[in-house]
């Protein structure tokens, strides 16, 4: 038989990897929970009548999609069965697709669930998407989202409150060295006005979001193959200055403002954001950034948008988000309901706390203690103190087998549990038992109640 | 556009559910690490070939099976396909499959990663699970599993540790009234022995596992019709004696004794399990019967089994679980592990709670004080208050739009946040802010700081 494997794209999370990812998720829900956001989850299948067309061409084509339960050909005409045509056959041998994203089942559940939310909705979802995308570094088939979005208001205190919660996610994370980009979609439609590319908006944000990836020359380059003329990638550059501090930005307005009512608007409330965010007692100058080289995809947002860099690690942006105009227009409703939201980037986040050496210890989820024993006389002792530990709130446990002690020690190494205990016959009598840092070597006598009142300080 | 839909079977759990469902799954999930259980997670989608023939043909018939990606039909040879056997066309069209339950990639992820595992190896794991089955109240195509196990070795501390997790999950959940019932498959393999019914054993467990649900008439009946004798009947009612109190086991050893080694074997290793339980400091008399008439299916189990019920809800078994010889056998591993496991059904439990009126308020996921305000000004002195409850840890949030006091307050309701503030320009002068209680509906001038004291004990 031959040894299994998983499908490409997947991952097993073994014990410490699991530790690292709930630390990080942790982090975020609490958060999430603190500025007053609720959970909620939805089914991994969904109707292909609700995922198809929401994702574009392409997105279509990365759906996985399930096989109808039952006789599944039976209903397929032979005539167009006879054609081979995969596209042709699938609506007929399957309804049900996995979910693509957080977003798109999100505005499903808000339009079947109209009458009974409380609008405005703030509700957070971490839950595993499904692409069938060719797998790569770091891109994988089955990945988790980590979505908090508002629903129903224009209130700009949700975009300062998003900026909150990703300076609290990236404090309780122990990230010091990052930047939060901020533009907004009303400055680079100014932009592509004064600069008269209306029809070539789209290549232009294309070429733009790749600014900091791949430098001013490359992007030229790009430019000029789309035929934009060297004027107007001179223009470009002159407006575009990436990474500047965004307290500059109040003096640039006039700029800006003197060519567009758009940019205006957009310079407007990127202020007013900031005006919410001192209100807040929060410090704007810690970490926020313009930069209105940010475009993050043309056709979602269009309001405020942002993205978040950790600085000096080679990881793409870690979160990002915007505001958007409509999230159920899509299912036919018609009732505006504008929203902003941002998301995180799990495994990206994973990767940089992991080249930080950010974890903390504490981020395995393994015992305190291992209780070793070398007979069962010694061995229902040990129970005893184990049920004190746990009573304790310790988390701990004892080697459930008689075998030699150098094998409890080493399975204690090797599950990573910083503290061991041995009984023996002499500290039975005594009640003084060994107890032993794995890491640092050292060891002493304790009682039972010693030990407890140690682990707890 | 039509109104989107679920797929049949499937649940979006919204704010209300959610909170509900993770204070049951923390109550468990913090036990099993209290208890050394370090957690694991699978992918959503197996290859059909880990899956396909581990849960028997009818299993295999519920596999929700993904379609291939891209052109999934070109290498099906024409001829094959004109037949329109779906069972014949399947292996060529689908490669995956989600997973049915949590054992199977369980014992794969340990077959491939047998040499990193430190042995005994306790894992938990609580994720979805897919069963194309037909939906009906109280089953489900998507529900979660929430298993604990331990693999690589025979020791009876680990049952008794179930048997305390148990108790301990119940506790923390507020479940006073239940029964952890203990069979051992020897004791069966023993009665169906004395009783000469080896070549209908499964039509007897198969009756036997519904005597509870039933009653003895029913039973009877189906033995009856199955080709059981009255005599050899009467026999079993003697030997089964449901519900009978634990410590009573010890004295019934010599009956059982008398008539089987296996039925010894099997008394003896309960027996165990309850002198280790009392090595523990654990009650045995407490939650703990024998119950002779538990089966569990018969495949899988080789020693002990237990099933809990929590008395006097119209629920089945809200968790169950055994010892079994080899985990990964069917992969072909040669090496014997021996393991016991065992879950929670969080449905189950779910609807058990809802019935004793057992979720604490706690469990609601919501804010603790929504801030109300009338204008620019006061919602801006809000904006500091609400920065103030967050930093001392309070979850809060701020009615984001300016709007009529009474629609602010019936936002707090609906969404179950206990307690308001509203701060108009007198309030703005003292700093002493109208709090209310929304359920009591009384009210109190206080400050931010008088707030936070009041709320944090």
């Amino acid at each position: 038989m031959e040894k299994p494997t998983l499908p490409k794209g997947t991952r097993d999370f073994g014990p410490a990897v699991m530790a690292k990812r709930q630390f990080i998720l942790e982090a975020i829900k609490k958060v999430f929970q603190k500025f007053g956001f609720q959970p909620l989850e939805t089914p991994a299948m969904e109707n292909l009548s609700t995922l198809t067309g929401k994702y574009g061409d392409e997105g279509d084509q990365l759906l996985f999609k399930i096989l109808n339960s039952g006789d599944y050909l039976k209903n397929v005409e032979p005539d167009k069965l006879k054609t081979q045509d995969s596209r042709l056959i699938t609506p007929y041998v399957s309804e049900k697709g996995l979910r693509y994203d957080l977003t798109v089942p999100f505005a499903r559940y808000v339009v079947m669930n109209r009458n009974e939310i409380a609008f405005p909705f703030k509700r957070y979802q971490v839950q595993p998407v499904w692409r069938a995308d060719r797998p790569q570094k770091g891109r994988y088939r089955e990945f988790y989202q980590c979505d908090a979005d508002v629903v129903g208001t224009n209130s700009l205190i949700c975009e300062a409150e998003i900026i909150l919660m990703i300076k609290e996610v990236m404090s309780n994370l122990g990230v010091r060295d990052y930047a939060i980009k901020i533009n907004h979609r009303s400055i680079l439609a100014g932009i592509v006005e004064h600069l008269g590319i209306g029809e070539k908006a789209a290549d232009f944000f294309v070429a733009l979001d790749k600014l900091e990836k791949i430098g001013k020359e490359k992007v030229k380059e790009e430019l000029l193959s789309k035929g934009f003329r060297d004027g107007t990638i001179e223009s470009i550059y002159e407006i575009i200055n990436p990474g500047r501090p965004i307290r500059k930005i109040r003096d640039d307005l006039n700029f800006f403002g003197y060519h567009s009512e758009k940019v205006a608007k957009g310079v407007a409330e990127i202020g007013e954001i900031l005006d919410l965010l001192e209100s807040f007692g929060d410090k704007v100058e810690e970490h926020i950034v313009f930069d209105n080289s940010l475009a993050r995809g043309l056709s979602y947002y269009t309001g405020c948008i942002f993205e978040v860099k950790i600085n000096n690690v080679g990881i793409g942006s870690v979160s990002g988000g915007g505001r958007y105009d409509n999230l159920t227009a899509s299912f036919g409703d018609k009732e505006n309901l504008s929203g902003v939201g941002f998301s995180f980037g799990v495994d990206r986040l994973y990767d940089a706390l992991e080249e930080l050496n950010l974890f903390p210890k504490e981020a395995q989820l393994s015992s305190k203690i291992l209780i070793c024993h070398f007979d069962n006389e010694t061995m229902k002792f040990g129970l005893k103190a184990l049920a004190a530990f746990r009573k304790a709130g310790i988390a701990s446990e004892i080697y459930p087998d008689q075998t030699k002690l150098k094998k409890q020690l080493d399975f204690a190494n090797k599950k990573l549990i910083p503290f061991t205990i041995v009984i023996g016959s002499d500290e039975m009598k005594s009640g003084a038992l060994s107890f032993k840092n794995m890491e640092s070597g050292e060891q002493e006598k304790l009682t039972v109640e010693q030990i407890i009142q140690k682990l707890k300080t």
